[in-house]
Order: structure tokens, then sequence, then C-alpha cells
């Protein structure tokens, strides 16, 4: 068990049995009422297992929503929030978020506005969730095509990565959350970077999550408001983001492969126009492009794309800001391009020639 | 123009041409959007005479909601929000709330939360908002019956209570304002209450108002997240909010005379099974029933009164606490009353006999 400790709480990675859930449960909170929130498949493949290991929660109330991020909405959160006062759920309760970043991320903005705050643990069970969203306490949901366009920071009283869940995952689903993995090394740590490329993502270990989990959160920790060096974070988000609502909007969903080949094009980006080896780009196109199905646009694409580029939250007025990386492992924010050199980058990458 | 400085913000009193308003729009926020959020009524009477007395606000977007507090729910959050959108409002853009209590919860809330915090102002233009929601940062809106279920604890970059805005309000809303003054008089200060007592609602001045705000924002800055002290401003709103709630649901409105029989019926509990001697009891009884319209109650009203209170967000567990006072000017948290106590004295003054 790795125990990180961050603002105010604890992420434990390793078995849950083995940590510090049950002995708060059934200290702090032993008589206070405990809610499950979770979807329709971690009801199915992980809910049983805590309800059953773990007696404190045995009699939980559990909330079960529809699965997809199309449901990390405003909407469900009403319902939540009308299930919560029929519970009569009070400050002094506590919420368990079961589930993907989904979840966790709608889980901790439901609770985080309930009755001006109620305490939260989230147990992600997806490696997207384990590695992005165990640190940083941005909760929220999307609006329309915006992601997380409503949100606030908050931070739960534990966050537990427990790899038993992942067993059951598909490969496409483990791969969305490499692609945050390989950023954590691009950004901050060669020698991640090049151990994660050589390793199928079946083979990834609870040692390698505890690796991103620790750069992310180092980085959250120095900058929880995102005013400077969290905005690291973003790179390869700014395409990234982009492309995904632009599926989004086409109801087709693919946020891994958007994030993977936001990299590969902020790369690009740094390559032609900063000072990234161009060597350095081939390593990370030819690594993303082994593992990532390519990403295909039309010409009459790319204005779009831009467009929802300036709407990100990131940007102020009409520069379009970027983290790039000049060698891989090292990173700087707030550098801007201009639309011209970001449409001819796209044009390299995802327009057939 | 009295300023009062809170957490990490000003609270302005006085003639807001005079203050920082036009200062800080035309530095700090020179370039950024700004957005006015305002009411049916304050759209008519308010928001003209701010575009067109400070220049920085004159080409301001202006969202008009619809008045009353029915309308302080999420349904309106999501309309703001979605609006917001359509303006391409960003980050570091500045909403002004111009309204009483519904409008400053409800758009404090809408800030907040848009893209995880926006700034914001408030300018408050009932007594009520002044005297109450200026200090505080409590955000927030209704959920159903139950009044701000959903909120979160922020804090504005300005507020300014300029009495301007006063002059066209009926004498009915300033006595809602006028119960909150009462309330800060008999928890903090008899000096306060003996010279609002001898006051016609007519004659309140901006100094007895600088005075109000004061004693709740020292509270306030002392226990920003209601752990301790903060309980004090209660006195009178667990049964207050029960009898607002109850209302409601009737569609009948009356939140200033809610609040000021909760405090005649909370002052009761205090004579009758507390320390409070009854002659005061009697003193605060002959005030408030000399300037607010009696309210009547059923008798087979009580239970649903009581149930009401224990699913107030104060309360925790089964026992219902109160904030009391032992004599006018102090007071004390975290009282415990049977429901036979409370049943006796809702019987004692609303059940004709």
């Amino acid at each position: 068990m790795t125990t990180i400790p961050s603002l105010g709480y604890s992420i434990e990675i390793g078995d849950l049995l083995q940590g510090s859930l049950s002995k708060l449960l059934s200290e702090e909170f032993s008589t206070r009422k405990k809610v499950i929130i979770c979807d329709e498949n971690t009801h199915e493949n992980c809910v049983p297992y805590l309800t059953t290991s773990i007696d404190e929660l045995a009699n939980a109330e559990i909330i079960v929503l529809p699965a997809g991020e199309e449901n990390k909405i405003l909407e469900i959160c009403a319902q939540v929030w009308e299930a919560l006062s029929e519970y009569k759920i009070q400050r002094n309760d506590i919420i368990l978020n079961v589930g993907g970043g989904m979840i966790t991320d709608l889980g901790g903005f439901v609770a985080s506005i309930y009755k001006r705050g109620v305490d939260y643990m989230n147990i992600p069970t997806s490696l997207l969730a384990m590695v992005d969203a165990s640190a940083g306490g941005k909760t929220g949901v999307d609006l329309g095509v915006y992601k997380n366009q409503l949100g606030l920071f908050s931070t739960p009283r534990l966050v537990v990565c427990d790899n038993i869940f992942l067993g059951t995952l598909p490969d496409e689903e483990l791969l969305w959350g490499k692609a945050e993995m390989l950023k954590h090394g691009l950004i901050q740590s060669k020698e991640h970077w090049l151990n994660l490329k050589t390793k199928p993502v079946k083979d990834i270990t609870i040692e390698d999550i505890a690796v991103s989990v620790a750069i992310k959160n180092e980085i959250v920790k120095a900058d929880f408001k995102e005013e400077n060096v969290r905005k690291g974070l973003n790179f390869g988000h700014t395409i990234g983001h982009a492309l995904e609502g632009f599926f989004l909007e086409q109801d087709k969903k693919a946020h891994g492969h958007c994030v993977a080949w936001g990299i590969v094009a902020e790369s690009l980006l740094a390559a032609k126009f900063g000072t990234l080896p161009m060597e350095e780009f081939k390593e990370i196109f030819a690594h993303i492009q082994s593992e990532y199905p390519q990403i295909k646009l039309e010409p009459d694409n790319l204005t779009h794309l831009i467009e929802l580029m300036k709407h990100d939250k990131k940007n102020n007025s009409k520069r379009i800001n970027f983290t790039t990386i000049s060698t891989i492992g090292v990173s700087h924010i707030d550098q801007a391009f201009s639309e011209k050199q970001i449409q001819e980058v796209l044009q390299e990458l995802f327009i057939a020639h």
C-alpha cells in the first residue's frame, strides 16, 4: 500500500482492505449514514465487493446512475440531490463515489454543493480515474458540448485506488488511462515515459499508477487553483478536448484517443514552432500511433475545432494558449500559437493526403 | 461611506458612486466582459441607474430573471449558465448581481460554479439583502420546499450597499430586513435593539444598516463555515424557516414575518425553558406584535412544522438545536429543546384559543 499525502487527505494506492477506509468509516462515521454513488457498470462489478467486504457499507444507500460521460450533466445531479434529500442525508454524513471519472467528477460536485458541502470519498475504478481524477480536487459536470463548464475545486476525505477493479476492463478503456500516464512522463519524467512506452497496457502495475499519481499530486499541491504550474497538466488537452468535444457533438465517444492524439499534435506544434527536437516528436508520434487508432478529420472541420479551443476555459481573450515541452520530461506553460500554426499541424496529422 | 473589511473583500455602505466600484471596473476589469444579473424589478428600478452613471457598465450584458424567491432554483441557474456560455464569458470576466437576496444568493452560486469560479460583485437592493446577504459568503438555491439546500461558501470581490435603492420599496419589504436587524441587536447588541425598536421602518438610516452589517461581519469572520459562533445568527431561524417552508408549500410568501415570529417563538422557548427573563420576552413580543402581522396556524399543522425543523441542515441526528438568548444582547448556540417544548410554544403563540 502506497500512501500519498495530498491537500488535507490521503491517496491510498493498493489493496483497499489494507488501507484506512474501513477504519475511517467505523470510527468517524460509525453513526452516520453512508451513500454510495455508482453507475450501472460499477454497481454490477465493483459495489458488491465493497458492500460484502466492508461491514460498515453493508447497509449503505446506493444511488445508481446511467453510465457514460454523456450523463455527466446537471439534470443527473438534480436527480441525485433529490435522492439525497429523500434519504434525509445531513451535512455530517458521508458519500462514497465508486466509478470512473464521470462518477468521481459528478459525485464530488454533488457532495460539495449539497447543503454547502457533505464529506465524500472517491474510489476510482478505471485506470483513467485513478491517474487523473484521484488528485487535484477538480469536480464538475458538462454543459452542452463544453466539458466541465460547471464545477468547483474541492477535496475528498480519502481516495483509494485499488487495481482489483481494473481486471474486468477492456484494453480500450485502459488505453484512455495510459494516455494520461504517458503525459505525466512527457511533462515531468523521462524515466516514466520510457518505462510506459515499452509496456503493453495490460502490464501496467500498481507501482506505475503510484508514480503517475505522485507526479500529478506534486503539481496540484503546488498550484491548486491552476494559476501557474498546474497548467502543465493541460499538455495535449487543448487540442485533445477540442477533438473530444467535436466527436461528442457527433455522438462518438473517444476520450483516450483524443488526448493521445492531442499529445501528438501539441508535440508537433512544439517541434515545428518551438524547441522540441524533431526526433523526439517522432518518438512520441511512433509510440502513440502504435497503440491508438488514427484520428481522421475533414478539411472543413478545422475552423470549428479552433472555435472549440477558443471557448476552452483555459484561454483568456483571443490568444490560444498551450503547454508545450522542450524535451521529453520538461514542460512550459502559457505558450501561445497562432490559428495558422494550429491549422498547419492539424492538417498534417489528421487530414488524408 | 463606511467601508467594512470582510474576508478578502470590502463591504461598502453608502453612495456607490463614491466607492471603489467604478475604479475596480475601470482598472482590473477594464478589458473584461461585464455581466449584470438582475430580476424584473431591479431591471426596471435599479439597473438603469448603474448603467447610466457608471461608464464601464454602459455596455454590460444584462441577464433578467423572473422575480421572487420561488425562482431561486436550479432550473433558473441552468438558464443563466447557458446564457453565460452564449456570451462566451471567461474565468476572468466579472458578474454583478443586482437585486435582493434571491439574486445575490443565486448569482453568487452561479458565478462560483461557472468554469469553477468567475469573480462577482454584489449590489444588494433590498434592506434584507443589505443586512443579511452582504456579509458571510453563503450562496445557494432552494431544492423543492427546502431552503438553500444547494450552495457553497464563496466570497464576492466587492459588496456595495447604497440606500438609494430602498426608496421605492414598500414598507412590508423593509420590515423583512428590519427583522434581521432586530435579531442582530437581540443576539449581540442591546443598544442596536433599543435604537431600532423606537424607529419606524422608513426612518432606518444608512448608519443603522452599517451597524447590522458590522455585527454580522464580525461573527462570520470568526467562523466562516458555521462550525460554532456563526450559529448565533440562526436565532429565530429554526422556527422561522420552518414557518417559511410551511407557507411556501401553500404558495404564500411571508419571509420577514416568519423570521420575526420565529424570533418571538424562540425567545419564548428561552423564557419558558431557559434563562431569559419573562419580562424581556414580553418586551420582544410586544415590539414584534406592534410591527408584524400575527401568524396563525391550525393545531394539526404543528407536527408537520416540527418535521420541517428536523430536516433543517443545521440539525444532526434527531435533536433539534437552537440558538437562544439569556438576555437581550447575549446569545448561546447549540441549545437543544424537545419536540414537546417546541409544540407548547407554537401552541401558545400561533393557535387561536
